[in-house]
């Protein structure tokens, strides 16, 4: 009989991967809250034209997409992007801006999985629309920074690098290029650090500027263009400056990009990319037909987890909240079958109460009892046998115990929880 | 230009709408952690062939399948079952007997939308693997009441209906019925309150009962059935035997139930099931080649999200959770544009300590900035202006005020929000 598996590129969660899962997803849900975004969602599905409408055809080629039963093209969300300008252009009307919205979700790519890359990945997306103000592009940048530090990564350990996409025009006119080659140009940019240094050289002197001069304005870091220096401003104001460098290099492959670009990178040997985004103030009259700026930024799960569980010191920090994250609190031990009733009235009575309780559906030995209680990693045993309306309260790490009346469980429960 | 809108039967999720959903989500995750279940999670995409495999070729047109780019037949999954029994199959041996396993995500079916049901929508999916003990079909059963309570349900509102598979074919055999007979028997049990009483009198004489001695063996209860007893005597102990009736109509339509089902109805007007499960010891042999018992349940987010808002009751508890879940704590109002660089150290102070705060990103004036603050729901307000390093810190409902220095203001913000 043939056995199944998932297929290449999807991941099972078993509990103990999911609960990594969900230590990334209070992180994110935290920061973002923090910083006043509020949550949304997409489908999982949408027509395949709307990613057409975004990327051009190219982008079909790395979709999930198919027919479904009525005939609609329909393809398997790859981003959230499209959908979100979709849905904000739709009703923007309806809500004061800038608009602050989240989004934590699956996408799907139809790629060859690597290390970092799967088929099915989550992403955290935030997204501020309506607001032309740098200081939003300068808030997401701190957002993606608390993030990273939430996990407890340090200084030494990422670095975001910051450009702007309108830097790039003013140095071309300056040189004499011709406004049609922005795009190639931009794409010689996005490969220099990647391109063999005699191809660039070759590319830049065919367009009529030259590899030296694209260095020299590198290296000025394009100092006095405003826009870019708000957004340093305020990270300076935050105390955020020394996680942020100006890098003209960043352009981002993404041709709707129109403003500022940023990427979170490992600073390890790594050197991966963890999170990027930018400003795309035409998405949403290019989606919905309607004006209205945007700046975004998303973070994939599967690089920030590798990261994470490589660095020893965020990992430890994983491993603390894992220890106590969605562990059972109290084991109800049933000591005497004759006492399973009253022990079931206990165990309703404590999860009433909001204690997370787990107790044996079978009449197993105390012993192993209190075995299953130390393997489920519970706070506290709670004993209940013939000397009922007497039980006993154990701490199972300490090995005390204490007599406490039945009708006072609760309560003594509760305390012993909160200290 | 074609403007977007996503696909018949999914939903776009807007902050308002996405803040339902959490709290439907925030209410069955509560639960499962008290009755110590742990989260996991399966692929979105499976190969067409596992659900196959539990309910035949008859599925698929029901499914969102495709061939994708590797030539796999693939479906976009319509339940966890299949995955959960693959997964757990596949490593049983690493976990700890009973498996209290939850999932919470979307599912997917090709059907017609309509009210309470879409193409895409959510389950929350509890199940128990590895343990015989009626006890824990009990512990589900409970925990199915419990996430109706949570809500605010009352008895009068909702009731589970708990019957047994096991019953019925021991009725057969005393009625003389041939055993061929009972899945087509179970069909007529099945569809017993909505087909015509003459259809249903013709199948049963046909096949050598009544309708008669299936009314009286209803009426019965199938009292002193030891496993249904077991079951009730467990509620009973918790004392939530007042939700529950005996009612052997209830077989579920699937084939693959071994033993309990039940399913929670509202006993409103609409007498919707909200949720139901069941035992299904044969389906991790069936798809994974391992003999696992197993008892699980299932709830999906659109009959009991409509259910909420429809109850007056339900709907009051949720739109007092909605008030403050999610909201901004405190604005930062920024009184004097010289003072922004200090205005957003605080800012980043105050997100620092976990503090939800939001701010505006031009130079709002101050009347404009209050407005915002109590559009956004803040409980506080900090304004920072001339006087800084003093602030002030604004209570908004109470429309009280105080000064605060700039060097005690997270302690002071902690206290007003802990208060």
């Amino acid at each position: 009989m043939e056995k199944f598996i998932s297929l290449p590129g999807f991941r099972d969660f078993y509990p103990d991967t999911c609960a990594v899962r969900n230590y990334i997803f209070a992180q994110w849900r935290s920061v973002a809250r923090r910083y006043g975004f509020v949550e949304y969602e997409i489908p999982v599905l949408e027509p395949t034209d709307l990613y057409r409408r975004k990327s051009g055809d190219e982008i079909v080629k790395q979709l999930f997409h198919f027919q479904d039963g009525g005939e609609r093209d329909v393809a398997l969300r790859p981003e959230t992007t499209p959908s979100l300008a979709r849905m904000a252009a739709a009703r923007q009307r309806d809500y004061r801006k800038p608009m602050k919205w989240f989004q934590i979700g699956t996408c799907f790519r139809y790629e060859k999985p690597q290390k970092g890359r799967g088929r099915e990945f989550y992403q955290f997306n935030c997204d501020i629309l309506g607001e032309r103000n740098p200081a939003a592009d300068a808030d997401l940048v701190a957002l993606a920074i608390d993030v990273m530090l939430g996990f407890g990564f340090r200084a030494g350990d990422f670095r975001v690098r910051l450009s702007d996409r309108n830097v790039w025009p003013e140095f071309l006119r300056r040189e004499g290029v011709s406004e049609e080659s922005t795009p190639a140009f931009l794409q010689v940019i996005d490969k220099l650090e990647r391109e063999k240094e005699e191809v660039t050289a070759a590319k830049l002197t065919e367009m009529g500027t030259s590899l030296e001069a694209v260095r020299a304005f590198i290296a000025s870091k394009a100092a006095g263009y405003a826009p870019l220096e708000a957004v340093m401003t305020a990270l300076t104001a935050r105390g955020l400056a020394d996680y942020v460098e100006i890098d003209l290099n960043i352009v981002r492959g993404l041709a709707y990009y129109t403003g500022t670009v940023f990427e979170v990178f490992d600073c390890g040997k790594g050197m991966r990319a963890v999170a990027g985004g930018g400003r795309y103030d035409n998405l949403c009259q290019l989606i919905g037909g309607v004006d209205l700026a945007a700046v975004g930024f998303a973070m994939g799960d599967m690089v920030i987890g590798d990261l994470i569980r490589e660095t020893a010191h965020t990992n430890e920090r994983l491993q603390q909240w894992l220890k106590t994250a969605g562990k059972v609190e109290v084991y109800a031990v049933v000591a005497s079958e004759a006492r399973r009733t009253e022990a079931l009235g206990i165990v309703q009575a404590l999860r009433d109460a909001g204690v997370a309780v787990d107790f044996s559906y079978g009449a197993d030995k105390v012993g192993k009892q209190f075995q299953t209680a130390e393997q489920l990693g519970a706070r506290l045993a709670v004993v209940i046998g013939d000397e009922y309306p007497q039980l006993k309260l154990k701490q199972l790490a300490a090995r005390t115990e204490e007599t406490v009346d039945a009708a006072a469980v609760v309560a003594a429960v509760t305390a012993a929880l909160a200290s």
